[in-house]
């Protein structure tokens, strides 16, 4: 019998990438003169040039201008691939976003799945409080965090077992899967640009600099933090500028 | 305890609709003129006016033309909302088609989710043979039947069981969920017009005029036909041309 | 010779319609479950059922919220197909929007272009002051007005009038109206759902509810505000909630 | 007086790019396995390692699989941005495609618009006979190339002055652009992924290859024959799948 593994956290990794602030600089300047993005830049930092990266401060005023007003498709002409590694509730969650979006999942109609399902950290709250539309999350007690653990390894090893069995006697993986609980983790490939992960976090990262409050489940939230330090070790201008105009994507 | 219901068939019914072969038409002729329109619709049924059903000939015609040489676009300019109530494992594959479609689905998160799942029903092949890349399926054995059913209804009670449990004992719905099955039902909007839903169909469906092979899952099939069903009462101009030019989406 | 018309207006018609309030308190219904609906709306408007539109103070709340917290989906299970007659740099501007927008416009390939040209009436400031990123428009001079009208009306009618002479000596219509100036009009339909014409709205619209300032061209400023109107009679819930929440769209 | 440039040929320049025939097995490998994915391409290609390459024959069976059977998403996860410089009436085109694309093209609000007109080359066919729905195009006579240099020629000076005077008398540049012809040369920034490529050149190339026709104008046909190039350069195992498989994108 199988061994079955239990996780948890996500995992996240930039797979390929070609993003940098100056990308949006140069998609800005297509639409433009360079003159005119000069004139914007000093309008908004009131910098000299920085003499050791010279552009830098013109870019930083550029971004800033774009990210305040709106112009959107000057954060599209990049793009990054990322691997993710997470439960199917969040995969689901995920995918829900279309525009500027690509995904590859894993099959459970061609592969055998692993078994390896999702168990709520030390650090996970278990109980909601508070209305429809505005709850919060409390840590819950010791009783009840033995209670998910119990209940979801249980449920998490009968199911394993079962699917093993299942296939041993010949069923169809995409007919034997049909029992596996949604915290399995899968794995996928998306691929997205600054402008569509932009959105992505704005939804689902909670931040103070948001000036629309957002609701995550813990989970995807997870997975967007690690998104969005792999993204602003890339892009650190426009980061910075996402994060002075209120999280809301361009 | 709560009852646990089992069901065999998924449930699809259209809740709003505009669209008819009359849009496409004129939305062909909007990009063209009238009297092109009129002499390709010759060139194509080389057929009179019917006189009882003025302009239906005509369209005929046209709409065969924009499908043989891929003109897509005078296809969009219709709408249909579709109730959905299918697996989970349904939903996932369903809602990876982005472009063209708007989903809302229940959450899992806002409500406590029925005790609803999925069963093969008898004409549900359960054995794949043959190489990746050109499977096939087969009835399968009355042993391995036996099995499905079992193995899938024991996980689906206890799964369901330890959900209610851990809801009463004040676990978030968000968490306690996680344990349950991929076989669960869920339900969905979704909203798509006549290209949209060509493509999707041309994927999901197995149909002996389509010229591109596909292999869908059965269960995602007995939605799409369905779906297809509905369609065909509103567009059957559209339909039949889609049948008749290989069933790919222009 | 043909004569050569000249407007100063745009032409917007609703041509196709399935969109109503209705449709987005139900398609948000089906992710959560009708009490906590009943419970949002009364957290929002405090408001007693209306007597005689029973469930219009119900969807009026939820709309509420829905705009409010940036639930976006539940706005696209609708649909609206305009017509829309405007100059060919309008167009260029319009179509620009991709996401959950649909065209097809008269092609200048395929028929031959009609002599209607587009003149800055009375109303239209000529003379941009200010900086970049911050331009305001000012009438101008008569001078500059009767300057306006002059080149327009000559380069149009001698344009036309090459692109005719270029027609009746054989010559290819898709050569020929490389001349022909951006000023002329075109007509195309345009199919959206009203999530996409908020977003719309909210770049190709000036208004002092407007959170994040828009700099629209006049032209298509003008085509926004008809489809505004159009949009406004079929949902007026939504827009009131548009319109109470920064012509954000959600 | 500003002089008048005319060109009879279009710009494409690959300026940046992330896309390699590896990232597409890649992403297909998320999906299954890397055993099935040998097996696959066993199948296909029935060749032996390349030893000096190895990984080549086991991609190239990949990928034509993968084409073949219209498995799309997996060519998604890669990147291109060309930059374009063609006609307004090209850039009109081009920029109807929605999915898969991202543009930023020059504003003529924002800038005076430089004095580069399109004239056709020798080698482009000026008189399209045929009916509707089958045109072809012929070279047209001497007198005919003649009256199209001619004619293009004195609207574009023509139409160029006006727009100078214009702007000299302090008229905003959005209105006095209205006169300029659509043979003006723009230039845009075009973003794509693989996919969203091969859709476009499967519209905008005439190829024998291709079972589907297409009858792009010939200057769309310019541009999408240099970003092919560019693109097979990267990505020469896609390329030659998507010219194997009958041109169509998966």
């Amino acid at each position: 019998m199988t061994d079955i593994l239990f996780a948890q956290d996500v995992d996240v990794k930039l797979v390929r990438h070609s993003a940098s602030d100056a990308d949006v600089a140069n998609a800005a300047r297509v639409s433009t003169l360079g003159d005119q993005v000069l004139e914007w830049s000093k309008a908004f930092d009131g910098q000299v040039e920085d003499v050791e990266h010279p552009g830098q401060a013109r870019n930083r005023g550029l971004i800033n201008f774009l990210m305040r007003d709106r112009h959107g498709s000057p954060f599209e002409h990049n793009s990054m691939t990322f691997f993710v590694q997470a439960p199917i509730f969040v995969a689901r969650e995920f995918m829900r976003h279309r525009v500027g979006w690509s995904y590859n999942e894993e099959s459970g109609r061609y592969k055998e799945l692993r078994p390896l399902f999702y168990l709520p950290g030390e650090d996970r709250n278990l109980v909601q409080v508070g209305k429809p539309g505005a709850y919060r999350f409390e840590p819950g007690t010791d009783e009840q965090r033995v209670n998910v653990e119990h209940s979801l390894s249980v449920i998490y090893r009968a199911a394993y077992s079962h699917y093993q069995q299942l296939l041993s006697q010949g069923v169809a993986r995409e007919v034997a899967r049909m029992l596996l609980p949604v915290g399995l983790f899968t794995t996928f490939y998306a691929t997205c640009n600054a402008r569509s992960l932009m959105h992505f976090l704005s939804l689902r990262t909670i931040n103070e600099n948001a000036t629309v409050p957002s609701f995550p489940q813990r989970e995807i939230e997870l997975v967007a933090d690690r998104m969005e330090e792999l993204w602003a070790e890339r892009m650190p201008l426009t980061h910075a500028a996402f994060n002075a105009n209120g999280r809301v994507a361009p």
